[in-house]
């Protein structure tokens, strides 16, 4: 019976039909927003949401009873009880602040997708996210600077500019949002560092500083993304190329040992040549 | 006479002609747009127009008669017939609406320009539209998870934010066209964050979120981007690198097959030597 | 004399002193632009830059007095007679106009520093500048339909919004402008699309897709100037090796020879063991 | 003495103690920096702080007692100077403005994290950081470039809009502020170029070239790092590939050797044969 459960639960109109009913529940979520809805299309649209959430409720079972406690090895499934245990939790009255969540659901989509095989030829996708994997150490000691960077210039601005501008650098919090907001490079002079300027005229020390060595260490990951991910694809093909040729080399061995049995060869006929020698010496 | 229609339509003159009356038709579009002209010369600007429109249309049908249904395996001639239909279509009273799209015809000057040859050496530009052309699948997966991640931030964003800035996340519509201007750091903290955390002051943890996501999308495609064109670009020279050697391994084999014939003659003299040996002890 | 003089000229001395002049000048026309300066400091300045102006003049002749014709084939003088002759002219009371091309005497340094030769080692940045230059065919393909897009982009622009908004889309070049500025990405949203939209509520779709196309376009000339640098810096890379490689040949050619010699010193072999054999069977 | 020292500095248990100890005193800073605390808990910091402070200058006096002179051959250890001196001058009552320095203890954390060795596999990084020193060169010339550009549109900028707006553009020192912020592309357009428009229509002619310029001087140097790291990772890698061939070739010497070993071994046949012709012609 678990056999027949797993062929139902791999079976394309199967996947076919969740993936239906995940876009049928996105756009419902998204026709909830739409106010001034009357009450009778509110309470079918609630309706429509419980249904789909009690479908994929019935779906995680159907796939638990089919693979058991395999089921817990696909990160996916762990993924997609994350988000049905939080829409469950945020349908209890007292927890409603969790419904937000729920449009989380939208995010299923794409695990119905690569499981319908739509996407094939993704190769260098993946050789891309595998270079990001592999400069997640050099971006977590980047990233480690980049809040030391963030923490030192907030205490100097709370110290400096907390006073006079409260909303800006009234806390560190404050202060490391305004900070993030000048690291994007979003109205930092107009709308932060001209009206401080205004009042401690040398503030711009603080300001231009910052947005060059933001700017520096975001261009740093950046730029060993990039290079991670050439050296990653590069590497790929030297493999390749290196494959190809030590094929070749298969040959050159037989080249050697071709020169090695003509050298035997040869030395055979020296000892012959030597014995004839002696032979003809004899004669004379 | 379809082979002397030929001769008139490729002919370097008659394209030349054609460029000259794109231009022409453009520079008269640029003049219409001047407000307060005299009504005479309004007037005189709408005739050079509709003369243009005709000058393509016979332009299009000689080489539709010139070329039979081959006209209809070149993908620049369908962008004529749609831009000269367009404005075929918004040449009637009632779909005035369309008028806009006359200007599309400008763009014929690409072609044209191609069509005289003025641009050959693109090699390396040719290279990069290769590359995001086969970058198109994974831009596409990226393009649906950036679109996923649109529609779930907007739906928080209504849910959260649309009663206090309707015209900001009224709808999903407005939501998702906020984001994509914070997608671009445009005003996103002092335009739209700032006054929203002044409501909620945790928005910070929809933005801030948003920022990064999205930067990190967008740089992944422009790094996806990079990385295919250069391995385009090193697997093009790899090729020709190739090619070459494969050339000297012509050389290679002859260099065997000399060792070879090497092998076989002093085979010979081997048997040479045996009957010789043969001989003399014969002799003795 | 002549040769006298281009010891002179070409001396480091004088141009260390050219080059403190440059800077002097430049200093000076720094100082010039403070407010409120007493007439006396002004008149002085004045006479600083005149005996500068008169410096170069006297050092642009005795150049040319120098080298003679030679002198015109370094495109830097060029550019300094460009420089001085702007400031001669400027001197003339009725072109004051130009006075503002004076600071362009500034760029000199960049010559001066150049043959002091401050810097050796830039060979990378060199590969870029060639990779620039090689570039720019494709850089002008990509410019010339980023002025037809532009323009199309403008004209629609002017008929749509031009009454609504005249300063911003009043004529072709405020489009343009206001296009320029949408395309860096300054204020697109708050300060341009959002008030359009408050007029014609589909006008996003006019911008966002500008938006997209034109950050297209300025990604693709960065990875086009990015691919075209890293393709020039590896084929010299691979030029370097093969050269090397070449080298190694050298040694695979005497390999080969030897291998001939040797086919020849068997075969004459062969052809002594031949005549031996008749002599020993005529014996027999 | 001095080895039981070194054993307790290199301790990791001391290493660890110490981290905590700065991570502690970044947190007492953040705390401080909270308005309206009472007296009491101000004071309480306060101490704190003096405590950490006597720990880093006991700790570097052990590491000084330690290691003696060497202790000067590690520039993270004159790091640790500068910031404990800084501390200890801003500690003086006449020097309080320094204080603000004293958050730099924060950047300890980042040797602490590396003596702990909690990094080690940031192999790409490195590569990268020495990619941007050996982009300093090429940096520099650029940088020298971009100083030359400012100065010279700050004194086109001070002649020109002085006197209109001179907050913006009132000294040398100002215009260059502006053009940082123009280079930012910080409300370049709505902020600061349409309102000199208003006033000196011609004014895009001065700010649009200077995007233009900036914007490709910026890309030049992000172009050059790129490809200096990616140069430096492919030098590397075709380093090791060229290693592992002449690993090869060390297998090619052996069979240039064995051809030469033939070559003899043949001509010394060659002579024994000469000798048996001579001996049979002699025989007859």
């Amino acid at each position: 019976m678990i056999k027949g459960l797993r062929k139902v639960v791999d079976h394309k109109a199967f996947q076919s039909f969740i993936l239906f009913i995940i876009i049928f529940n996105s756009v419902v979520m998204g026709i909830e927003t739409i106010t001034g809805l009357p009450d009778k299309v509110v309470l079918v649209l609630g309706l429509f949401n419980n249904i789909c959430l009690w479908i994929f409720i019935i779906e995680m079972l159907l796939k638990f009873l089919a693979y058991g406690m395999d089921y817990f090895k696909d990160p996916w499934n762990w993924f997609d009880m994350v988000i049905i245990g939080t829409s469950l939790i945020s349908a209890l009255p007292f927890m409603a602040a969790l419904r937000a969540f729920r449009v989380l659901r939208v995010l299923r989509s794409l695990k119905a997708l690569r499981s319908m095989r739509l996407v094939s030829s993704i190769h260098h996708l993946q050789i891309i996210l595998v270079a990001i994997v592999r400069s997640v150490p050099s971006i977590l000691w980047t990233g480690l600077l980049m809040i030391l960077i963030y923490y030192i210039f907030a205490l100097i601005g709370v110290n400096l500019f907390g006073e006079a501008f409260p909303d800006w650098f009234g806390t560190v919090g404050k202060a490391m949002y305004t900070l993030f907001q000048v690291m994007t490079l979003e109205s930092w002079s107009m709308g932060i560092s001209r009206p401080v300027m205004e009042v401690y005229s040398a503030a711009w020390l603080y300001f231009v500083p910052f947005v060059l060595i933001s700017s520096f260490i975001v261009m740093n990951v950046v730029v060993g993304i990039v290079v991670n991910s050439i050296s990653e694809v590069t590497a790929e093909d030297t493999k390749r190329v290196q494959e190809e040729e030590s094929e070749e080399n298969v040959e050159a061995e037989t080249d050697e040992e071709r020169i090695k049995a003509l050298t035997k060869e040869v030395k055979e006929m020296r000892e012959m040549l030597a014995r004839m020698e002696r032979l003809m010496e004899k004669n004379n």
